[in-house]
C-alpha cells in the first residue's frame, strides 16, 4: 500500500484550570469546525459546524459506569466520567494520506484530516479520559479514549490543580459501562430516515419523519421478524440520515466498533443520545484501560452526493490487517437459494426429500449454468443435517456444518464445480448459536479448505445464544468478528447475515466481503420492502459498509416461482439490474433462478458485465427516498457503469457522458424500463435494451418507471 | 467390562381410567418400597420407605415449563407438567450386573435393582411424562424422561380416556424449564449437614440444624468468596445429609447431570422442593424431547457406613464412553501449588519476578523431589501469561494457555521431568471464562500432547462468563462436560476446580480423575476449615465423586511457610495422613512444600505408600461430623490402608483385623498422633510411628487426638 502521511505534532497546550474558553479544530479546507469546551460542571462539551452551519449545537459527552476498586473482593462501585473533568493537555495531528482498499468503490482513498486529541483528568478521582476528534472536510469523526491508569502522575498531568487527595485518586482499569451518554444536539426538528432501535434485527422498512415524531410512530414501526427486541424506549439505529430544514444532510453512524456494544440513537425532543447494547446483565460494555470506544461518526453534505462519497467511516478504521491479500476476490455469483425464500422449496431434507433444494442434480444444474455465464461462485443453502428442526427453537447445538445431507454429494459437487472452473460457496447457518458455532469453527474451515471453498455465507437467524445475548452486544460483536479474524487465517471469504451492522472494519478485515445488517431483497418475499427502499440504503445501511442485498430478481411475479405465493416484488426488472451499481459490494448475487435468466440472456448480459470492484465512483445525483444515479468505472478497465434507481415515482435525467476518457468511443448498452412497465404490476418485467455508440461529450437521457431504474454499460469501441 | 445382566420386561398394564390405587415397587431384598399415585388432581405422587421407616412421604412430582408451540413465531407459552396426568401404562423390569470401574472404591460394582418406569398423559394437552424409578437395596433413584412426541397416537396410549380434542394436543418439543417441581416431604423436622444454595460456589462450611432452622441461619452461613450468587430464599445445596428422629440416615443428590442445571433444595418447613440453577435470563433449562433430567436419589441407611458403601451414584450413570481407557491411571502428585496458597509466594511474574513461584529453578527441585519420592506428577500453578491482571476482573479474554511466563522454561523442564520419569501436570486457570477456554482448548490440549501432559487442572475462579450465566447453570454444565468430552479424545485426564459437584458422571467419562466442588485444604489458608469438615464430605460432597480435597498438610502452623499467615490448619498431622484413605480419589497430592516433607521423611513414607486405587473399601465406622474409619485394599495386591479421622473431639476404636487374609501375617506401620498431640496448636505436628506385626485375627486400638486422626499401613511380610 502506497501511503503518504504527514503528521506534524503540536506540544500540549499548558493547563488552564479555570477553563471557559473552547478548542477549536478546523477541516483541512477550514470549512468546517469543531469546538471542544468544559461546561461549568465540568462537562465534556463539542459542538460542530460544517460551512458556517450548525450540524450539532453543544452537546455532553461522557459516561456512567461502574469501576472496579483496588480490591477485586469490591465489586464494582457505580460512577460516572461526565462531570467534574478539568483539561490536561491538547495534542494536534494533521493527517493526509492516500491508501489503497482491497476492493472498493474506487481503488485509491484519501484520508485528509485535522485531529485534536483532549487530555482530560476528572477532578476528586483522578480518572483520565480524553476524547480524539478528527475533521474532515465531510464531516468529523470521535472517540473515547481510556489511557492505562498505570502511573500515578494525574498530578504532574495537570499541575495547577488539586485533581485527588494524595493517595486518593480512584484508578480507572477495569469498569462496566452503565451507559454511554454521547448527546447530539440538533438545531432543528430535522427530517430523519429510520428504523426503530432493536437488540435483534435491522430488517426493518425505513420510516420518513420529523424527528419530534419518532416516539409516536416507534412502536408501529416494527416489521414481523422471528427475532426482535425493542429497545424500551424510542430509539433508532445508525446509520441514521437526516435533513435539515437548511437542507443539510447529516449521517450520525459510528467506525471502528471493535469489542464494543453496538450504538443506537435515544430519542430526546428533537435531539439524540447514545444508548448500546446491554448484555444478558444489563452492562453494556466490559472495559479495561487502555481502551477506546468505536468512532462516533458525523457525516455531512449539502447534497446527496456528497454523503455518498465520503470515506469517513473507512478512514477512520485500522489498516489492512492481512498482510498476503491476494486471495481476497470479488464475487459474482448465483445460488440454490430463491426457490427456498419464495417457498417453491425446502431448506430441510425431512420430511420430504422431493422438496429439497439442495440435491446434487439441482446443484449440478446451477454449477452448468454458472460456468455458462461466467459466474465465479454458486452458493448452496441447506445442504447440512440440521434444518429439519432448528427455526425459532433456540437450540444450543444444531448443526456441525460438515454434515450433508444424504442427497447432497459434498465431494463429488466440489470436483464437478472445479472442473468447471467454478467454485461452490459455503452455508454455515449458526442458527445464532455462537458457542455451537465457535466450537465447530475449525473443522468447518478445515473442510472448506479441503474441498476448495474460498468464502462462507454465515447465517444468524433466531435469538442469540447464550440466551440474553443478543446480536448486537459485545459479546456477540466479539464473536462476529472472531469469526473473521479465524477465516482469514484459512485465506476464507466471509458474508455474515443477521449479523451486527458494519462500522467499515472490511478496510482492516477485507476479507469480511459481505453483510446483510438490513432489509435485503428476501423481503420481496417476506412481506414486501418499499419501492423507496433501495434509494435509502446506500444513505444508511451502507455508509458502514457493502451490503449483500442479493438483486437481480428478473422474475418480478412470485407466483411463477411458487404457485401459492401472490406476490410481485417491488421493482421492475430494469430496477433489479441498477442495483448491481447503486448498491455497492465486492458480493453480488444473481438471487433469481437459472430459468428466469434463460428466458432473458439479454438482460442478464449486464449482470454478467458488471463488475463488483471499482476504480472510481461517481455519484451523479442523489436524492434519499427518491432516486439516485451512480456510475463508476471497472476496475483497472476504460468501461464504466451506470445505475439509475427510482422509488415509486418515475424519474427522468439527462446524464452528461462527461466520465468517459476524452476522444474515445464507447458502445452504451442500455437496460431501460419498458415504456408501460411499472413496479408491482403484470408489466414490471417489462424492459428494452437500446445500443447507441457515444463519446464524452454526448448526454444520455434515462427514464426509470415506477418503482424502476436504469442500467448502463459503456464499453470502449476500439 | 465382564457384566451380568438380568433383565425381565413386564408388559404394561391396562389403563386404569379413574387410577386411585398406588403403583408399587420394591428393593431386589423386597425390603424398601417406592410407592407411586396419581393424585385428586391427577399430580403425580411418589413415596419412599426403608425397611418400614418413611424416607419420603407422598411428595408431588413435575414441572412448571414454556413450551414452543406449532409455530415458531408464538414463542413459548406458559404451562405446566404437574396436574391432569392420567396413567398410559407401566413398565417393570430387574437388573443384576456386575462392572468394573476404571478406577474407584472397589474392582467391581454391583447394580441390582428393580425398575418401575410410569408412562403418562396430561389431559387437555395430550403431552407426555414419564417417571422412571430404581429401587435398590439401599435407597432409590428416579428420573423425568420425555419421549418425542413424534406420533399423535396419545389416544392409543390411553383408549378408554379423552385425553384431548382431536388435533387440538399441544405437542411437547422443545420447551423451557420455569422450576422443577420435585417434592421431598420428610416424615420429621431432620438434622441436616448443608450448605447454602449458591449457584456460584460450593466452598463452604457446613452447618448442622434442623431442616426447621435452616431460613433463620441460611443469610448467616455464608463464607467469603470472590464469586457467591446466594438464593433468594432459603434453600440448600446437594448432596444434603440428613439424620432422623428414628436414626435413619438420607442423602439426597442427583446422579448423571447431563445437559441440565444442578438441583438445589429449596427449603419449606421441614421439607424441600427441587430448584434448578437459572440461565441468564431465569429460564432454568432449555430442553427437547425427546429428554430427560438427572436422577433424583436417595440414599438411605441405618447407619453412616451405609452412606459411605452404596454406589448409588455410579449405578444410575452410564457405562463407560471411553473405548480403550488404558491411557487413564490414578495419580499421585505435588505442585508447586501452596507457596501461593498460602501468600508466600506469587502466581504471576509481574510485578516481582523473585516473587513467582513457577520459575524454571523451583520446578526443577519439585521434579527432583517427585522422582527421589515416586510421585507421578508435578503440577504447576502460574506458569503461562495471564496471572498478573484477572483475579475478580471478570475479563473476558485472559489466558491462551500455551504462552509461558518467561521464568518458565516450558519445554526443558518437561525434558527434565520425563527424564527422571516424572510427568508436569497442567494448569488451566480458565479465569471462568468459557468462552476463552474454549477458544483455546484444541491449541492447549495440543501442547500437552505435544510435551506429553496426560492431566490438567482446570480451574474456574471468578464470575462465570459469558455475562449472567453462572457456575452451575446448563450453560456451564455442557461446557465442563464439552471440556471433559474433547480431552478424552486427546487422551488428557482432567481435574476441574470450582466446576459444578460431581454427579458420577466419572463412571461415564473415567478420565474425569478429579473435582474439587467444596472447600477443600486451600481453606486452610483462606479462613480455616472446621475440624470436623473431613467428617461431613465424604457423606455430602464424595456422593457425587471423588475429590482433589489436596491433603498432607505437615507443617500445621502455616507462619512457618509464609510468615505473615498466621494461622494454623483445622487438623493434626496424622490428621492429615488419614484423609489419604478416608477421602477416596484417584488423584491424591501432597500439598505441601519439599522442605515440609524432607524433614519428616518417616511420615512421608505412609503417603508415598499409599495408594489411591483400590479392590475393596471396607467402612468400619461412619458419625457423619464426629469420625469414620476406612480401611481399603490396594488394587491387585494384597496390602490394606487404614485412615480414621476425628472431629474436634477425640476419638478411639478397637479395629478388628479380620479384614485381612487369614493365615497371612502384615506388617502394621501405624502413623498416629503423639499423646500431646491437639489441632490449630504448636502440637498438631506431632505424630508417633509404631510397627507391628499382625493377622487377622488381631484387633488394633487406635485413638485420634482432637482435630486428628491415624492411618496404618498393613503391608504382607513374607
Amino acid at each position: 500500500m502506497k501511503t503518504k502521511i504527514a503528521l506534524s505534532l503540536v506540544a500540549a497546550v499548558a493547563c488552564i484550570a479555570a477553563f471557559a474558553e473552547s478548542l477549536n479544530c478546523a477541516s483541512p479546507d477550514g470549512k468546517n469546525a469543531l469546538s471542544f469546551a468544559l461546561g461549568e460542571k465540568g462537562e465534556p462539551t463539542y459542538s460542530f459546524a460544517y460551512r458556517g452551519r450548525t450540524v450539532v449545537e453543544p452537546s455532553t459527552l461522557g459516561f456512567d459506569i461502574k469501576a472496579l476498586g483496588k480490591d477485586a473482593f469490591d465489586g464494582r462501585k457505580p460512577g460516572e466520567l461526565r462531570t467534574g473533568f478539568v483539561l490536561a493537555g491538547v495534542e494536534r495531528a494533521s493527517a493526509d494520506e492516500t491508501w489503497k482498499p482491497v476492493w472498493g468503490e474506487e481503488s485509491e482513498i484519501r484520508d485528509r484530516h485535522e485531529e485534536m486529541l483532549v487530555k482530560l483528568v476528572q477532578k476528586g478521582t483522578g480518572r483520565r479520559m480524553d476524547l480524539r476528534f478528527r475533521v474532515f472536510d465531510d464531516g468529523m469523526g470521535f472517540r473515547y479514549e481510556f489511557p492505562a491508569d498505570d502511573d500515578n502522575s494525574v498530578a504532574r498531568l495537570v499541575p495547577g490543580e488539586n485533581i485527588a487527595p494524595e493517595g486518593k485518586t480512584q484508578p480507572l482499569t477495569h469498569f462496566t459501562i452503565v451507559e454511554e451518554r454521547t448527546r447530539f444536539n440538533l438545531p432543528c426538528d430535522a427530517t430523519a430516515w429510520w428504523i426503530p432501535a432493536d437488540y435483534e434485527t435491522q430488517e426493518y422498512r425505513y420510516t420518513k419523519s420529523r424527528v419530534s415524531e419518532i416516539p409516536s410512530l416507534f412502536k408501529a414501526a416494527p416489521d414481523a421478524n422471528l427475532s426482535s427486541t425493542l429497545t424500551d424506549f424510542p430509539a433508532v439505529q445508525t446509520a441514521l440520515m437526516l435533513k435539515y430544514d437548511n437542507g443539510l444532510l447529516v449521517n450520525i453512524h459510528e467506525a471502528a466498533c471493535v469489542d464494543y456494544a453496538t450504538m443506537h440513537l435515544r430519542v430526546d425532543g428533537t435531539s439524540f443520545e447514545s444508548s448500546l447494547t446491554p448484555d444478558a446483565t444489563g452492562a453494556k460494555g466490559w472495559m479495561q484501560t487502555p481502551c477506546k470506544s468505536p468512532w462516533r461518526t458525523l457525516i455531512v453534505g449539502g447534497k446527496g452526493a456528497d454523503i455518498l462519497a465520503s470515506r469517513i467511516t473507512l478512514n477512520l478504521n485500522e489498516p489492512c490487517a492481512i498482510e498476503d491479500t491476494s486471495w481476497i476476490h470479488p464475487v459474482k455469483y448465483i445460488g440454490v437459494w430463491w426457490t427456498m425464500i419464495t417457498g417453491a422449496k425446502n431448506w430441510a431434507y425431512m420430511p420430504d426429500p422431493s422438496m429439497h433444494a439442495a440435491n446434487t442434480t439441482n446443484v449440478m444444474r446451477h454449477i452448468d449454468f454458472a460456468a455458462e455465464h461466467g459466474f465465479d461462485e454458486v452458493l448452496v443453502e441447506g445442504w447440512d443435517i440440521g434444518f429439519e428442526d432448528w427455526f425459532g427453537k433456540e437450540k444450543d447445538a444444531v448443526f456441525d456444518f460438515v454434515t450433508p445431507y444424504p442427497d447432497f454429494d459434498l465431494e463429488g459437487l466440489n470436483k464437478y464445480a472445479h472442473e468447471k472452473g467454478v467454485k461452490l460457496m459455503m452455508y454455515h447457518e449458526t442458527s445464532a448459536s455462537t458457542r455451537n458455532y465457535e466450537r465447530h469453527l475449525d473443522e468447518a474451515y478445515a473442510l472448506m479448505n479441503r474441498l476448495g471453498y474460498d468464502s462462507v455465507k454465515a447465517g444468524y437467524v433466531g435469538n442469540i445464544l447464550p440466551h440474553g445475548e443478543t446480536h448486537y452486544s459485545q459479546w456477540s460483536n466479539n464473536h462476529y468478528l472472531y469469526c473473521i479474524k479465524e477465516a482469514a487465517k484459512r485465506k476464507i471469504m466471509v458474508n455474515q447475515h443477521e449479523a451486527v451492522r458494519p462500522t467499515g472494519l472490511c478496510r482492516t478485515w477485507p476479507n469480511l466481503i459481505g453483510n446483510e445488517a438490513a432489509r435485503g431483497t428476501e423481503y420481496e418475499s417476506f412481506g414486501g420492502n418499499n419501492a423507496d427502499h433501495t434509494t435509502i440504503l446506500p444513505f444508511t445501511r451502507l455508509v458502514g459498509g457493502p451490503m449483500d442485498y442479493t438483486p437481480g430478481i428478473f422474475e418480478t411475479d412470485l407466483s411463477k416461482i411458487c404457485s401459492w405465493k401472490k406476490q410481485r416484488i417491488s421493482t421492475t426488472l430494469a430496477g433489479q439490474l441498477a442495483l448491481y451499481v447503486t448498491m455497492f459490494s465486492p458480493l453480488q448475487m444473481a438471487a433469481d433462478v437459472p430459468e428466469s435468466y434463460e428466458k432473458r440472456l439479454d438482460a442478464l448480459q449486464f449482470i454478467k458485465d458488471v463488475p463488483c470492484d471499482w476504480d472510481e465512483s461517481r455519484y451523479l445525483e442523489a436524492e434519499i427516498g427518491d432516486y439516485l444515479t451512480i456510475v463508476r468505472k471497472a476496475k483497472g478497465k476504460d468501461e464504466w457503469y451506470l445505475g439509475m434507481k427510482a422509488d415509486e415515482n418515475e424519474h427522468e435525467a439527462d446524464i452528461v457522458l462527461d466520465f468517459l476518457t476524452p476522444g474515445k468511443t464507447y458502445e452504451a448498452t442500455i437496460y431501460a424500463d419498458a415504456p408501460d412497465a411499472v413496479y408491482r404490476t403484470e408489466t414490471a418485467g417489462n424492459y428494452v435494451i437500446e445500443k447507441r455508440t457515444v463519446t464524452a461529450s454526448d448526454r444520455l437521457h434515462l427514464r426509470a418507471a415506477p418503482g424502476g431504474g436504469a442500467a448502463v454499460s459503456f464499453r470502449l469501441l476500439q
